[in-house]
């Protein structure tokens, strides 16, 4: 693990709230528990509402309710969202998320464009004006598209500026469109993790790899080394059986040497203790070095 | 209801004028009635003139005669024309809508972008120097095409901006084009609804959902629950009849859920004394928790 | 008539000098005389040479020439020609018109795209710093293509900065493109109109509406009722007999109730002295309440 | 010729400056001997390497040479070459050439983009530090394609900001794509004409206009009449033989009036000696009213 | 070679940091060894994982050790990645990649555009700040396509930007995209190198010139002479036998007049060790001129 991770873009008036920033989101264990919660507008309602799903999670304030009392790293969502429950739940480390795009045009049809939506600025002024314990931002850059240039731009300037505040900065970096045959492949993947570090950023949000449709951890070594400095963190995907989630997140972490993993519909399709609970299993394998046992214990609340 | 509605990126030295501006216009009942009248630019003269549509309402004054006499919200429309009438019409509280598009061009031919006009910073100046009751300004967001990326980003920013000066944030959320199948899919109405409270809005206007072509009140209930803390307002559409309109807005309100309408031509597209009893309907359903029967001998003038 | 017309948006401290300005250029009639001379980009050469255009007319001095030495409300021209001339044509009321494009692209072809040159902030310093009697801005509005966005945008931020400074707004509205089938459609010319009183402008200048490709006055009221305190200017076009031009003028205005015009070809179009007994003409119906025939008289010497 | 030529836009602190730059540049005789030295971007390597080209003209030394031992007016380049150079050529008028574009993409696949490369200011800011002699900017205007508009408020910017710094502006104007059939139609090249006198160019560059392919000093007239007060400067085109060089610049200066001549190929295609002889001969025609015959005396250094 | 060169662009106060950056970046040679390890981005994981590449060099860590071991002029990267590594490597020269693209739309289908992420004003503060060994910065500028105005206008600015800072200034330049058939065509790469010399680069990276796809050294001459006091870079390119790759370097710089070279994967691609040692024998040849025996020598840690 690192002794102590401190880009070089850091000035010195912020090296301590950045180190504090990151020693406290990480547990200290320099891994991420990142809880992801920005799907209302990149997936509209589908998480949301249907079969399977509770129907407190329709509700945006359920995400609230699970981030105020789960251990996590961060929870991680949309600006405005925040600032419309952030009075009411003023302990929850946040992580702002400062693009998102809808699911109505296809990959295929249109590239991508993700465009920021707010400045580190306006997110840095809103720390201090309100008071929430807000640890960094994110951002997502789709590669491999016509607007790739733009977001790339846009990433590399968020990524510092969010260092030059002593804030934490993490990336979703995901390869879309017609020229991306296979979103899984192990050495795209690592390709979009050394994107990554050549961005700077603290942590980088990749799909997972799959060798013939199926997830082996040691794929992900060439990404978790590629990647450098830059902890990789796993995509938490649809949600499936809590024991085989967390047994994989335990094989990513230790196998693949992921350094966490960003969860959302893992987590909030479920009803809030339920979410809680399962929230905390995760945190527990990212951050405490919990074997899955243990953590599928905290799981079922046994 | 709400307690007391205020987001957390207001700062300090706005809450109160952010509180004062959302309790007289929502008349202490956290529901907003307002009276849309952009369509000069949205529908050309299409709601003005033309065969059913009194002649007065060609002349953009007749608006804000009835806006000035009728019990409402806010009265939405472009800057110019409440800067051409505003001195005339100084009682008015106004909404600035900050974008509009024409409708010549197609939605499924290009997809539509509608750019901001003003900044917000212009409509707080002018505000202070003219003196006008300026509560908050608008913005029509289109989902699904090639030109959401720019909306999004300014529909962040006006809601931010506008609450950073202790102004109400009301957005227009329609998905439109190609990949929009059904605008009145209860679940994408949903989507929009989400996207609003992402994007932080105090209230979105959305589409009314059918089943089957029908309205049906109960199918707003997915889209104002995953509106959160965001108000839902309902569309008023094409001009119906009054008892019609009104009873539809009562279970919007009392089944559905939604906070209140936007209404134009359903109130402009009658003379004077007429409109206004209208407004003043649809205001004591919205607002002053009448029912349909007393709401329609206001409307009828009994 | 308008007592006092007075945009709201026009500061205390550009009270007077906004008041100034329009009544001194609509000779206190509220009505205004627009001298057109932005074609030498609009049309290229094409309006300053060849059959049946005096030689003199190539050269654009002789717009200056004119302009200096008839009645006009304003002569609207391009900056650089009013930067170029100015020193010599001191006594010229000016309006500037902030954009231009050539006619090299047909509008089935490309949708068009007149960009702001310069900012009204330029034209206050240049105003101030030359001496010059620069009474307002103009800019060009295409509606109905992919570049609507960014010209209404524009436009609305032209319109209000000019009433910041004191200055008159003049925008010429044209719909264009391939889902325009009839630019002189009545209809549409008035959701022409509304859309330049939604951007506040001070004066609109329009097509003239047809009915069955013939011009009739009354065609023109719902386009200036649906303007509302923005006075509507018909577009002067190709040269036409004087007689007839006037007469049109005089129904324009009597019947049809525009609030002037502006005029190119048929003034420029003439050696000098017929081409300003020809706007003294224009002039005298826009502003004066001549007749007709009073007109007629000036045109030709009498 | 013009008495005293001062825009009105050159503020009176920068009055001075503008007036002995246009005196000292055109030697009192307002006419221009521009030496064009932007082809290494224009035209990539095809000006200086190949057949019939000397190979010292494949050092871009080789134009500075020329332009300090000849008379000419000004030496047109870019700002790169002209800072590499700059200390060792400190006698050289300059001006800087703001925008170039490669030839790779042919005009008929795509429409022209020749963006501005640096601001006016850093031109300005770069004179003083510098203490180099320039005096004044170039750009190119391309008429005609989608980006014409972008061209259009470049163009408009620069020289109005050339002149608030008493600095000379110069624009290439060249109608280009699809829509235009013949580069060469005198009405054509009048309007570009007419388009650099509306943007207040103090010269404007043409193409030389043919007649069934020949060109006839009288056909110039019509661009020469329609520019107003803004100079007309020949294209110096392909290099041709010495003596129907200077003959047809003679031609175009005393019959068609243009104001000058833009020459680059037929002056450095050649050695240095016989470069510089060249450039003086066009000078002593441009500026001194020599004669054919004077001119090709010096030419051939006789 | 040069007796001392200084753009006219560098001002007085920061002439003795860009003498003394070039001096010791150039080892007193005028010539540049730059180690180049921006293919992260450019290649994604393809040049760091694979057969025959040592599993170190996936980790980007390899690269600054390499970096901090050998002699090099500088080791160009990516921000980010000197921002993460920058602490633990401060000996290092760096010069800052300001943009980078991946290469997963091919050129044929979609015209590239590499955008600029930081300014330079960005990496000045932070040279300053983080006190690292910073000497310049790089871009790339891609010839013959849609995107083309972007990063020329990018490319002039950093260029003038970094002399404005005392900073040197690296351009890659490369003709691109379907109207470019053959991109080691000699005379298409001196036209490259006049774009960088008309930019003001301080140096250019470019393609090595072939006839009949063999690389001959006297072909680069055309190309070297062109670029005038911009010294010319030859691509490293895939990685090859050392001895050739020496003799070729040799060769380019002894005959065809190149000033350097830009190596990575002919460096990185190899064991810590090995790669030290070629890096210190290109070092040999491009700055020390040692002959490409002694450079073997190096190279082979005899």
């Amino acid at each position: 693990m690192l002794q102590r991770y401190l880009p070089a873009d850091v000035p010195e008036n912020r090296e301590g709230a950045f180190l504090e920033n990151f020693e406290k989101t990480t547990g200290g264990s320099g891994r991420l528990m990142l809880f992801a919660g920005d799907q209302k507008v990149e997936h509209l309602n589908n998480d949301f509402y249907g079969s399977g799903i509770p129907e407190e999670d329709n509700d945006p304030e359920h995400m609230f309710k699970i981030a105020q009392k789960a251990e996590i790293g961060v929870f991680a969502t949309q600006f405005g969202l925040i600032s419309a429950y952030g009075r009411d739940y003023g302990q929850i480390p946040y992580l702002v998320k400062l693009n998102s795009k809808t699911n109505l045009v296809p990959y295929t049809d249109k590239d991508p464009y993700s465009q920021q939506w707010l400045e580190v600025a306006d997110i840095v002024r809103f720390k201090e004006s309100s008071g929430l314990d807000i640890r960094g931002v994110g951002y997502t850059v789709y590669l491999g598209g016509e607007h790739e240039h733009a977001m790339l731009r846009e990433a590399a300037r968020i990524v510092h500026e969010a260092h030059l505040n002593g804030l934490l900065a993490v990336l979703w970096i995901y390869p879309k469109g017609i020229y991306v045959k296979d979103q899984h492949d192990p050495h795209l993947i690592a390709g979009a993790a050394g994107v990554g570090a050549a961005l700077g950023a603290d942590f980088v949000k990749l799909k997972v790899p799959y060798a013939n449709g199926n997830f082996d951890p040691s794929l992900l070594k060439e990404a978790t080394q590629a990647a450098g400095r830059t902890g990789v963190l796993c995509e938490g995907g649809d949600k499936v059986d809590e024991a085989l989630f967390l047994a994989q997140l335990h094989e990513q972490i230790h196998i693949g040497k992921s350094r966490g993993n960003g969860t959302g519909r893992n987590i909030h399709q479920r009803p809030l203790k339920e979410a809680v609970r399962m929230a905390d299993a995760i945190y527990a394998i990212t951050v405490k070095n919990a074997t899955v046992e243990e953590a599928l214990k905290i799981a079922k609340g046994e």
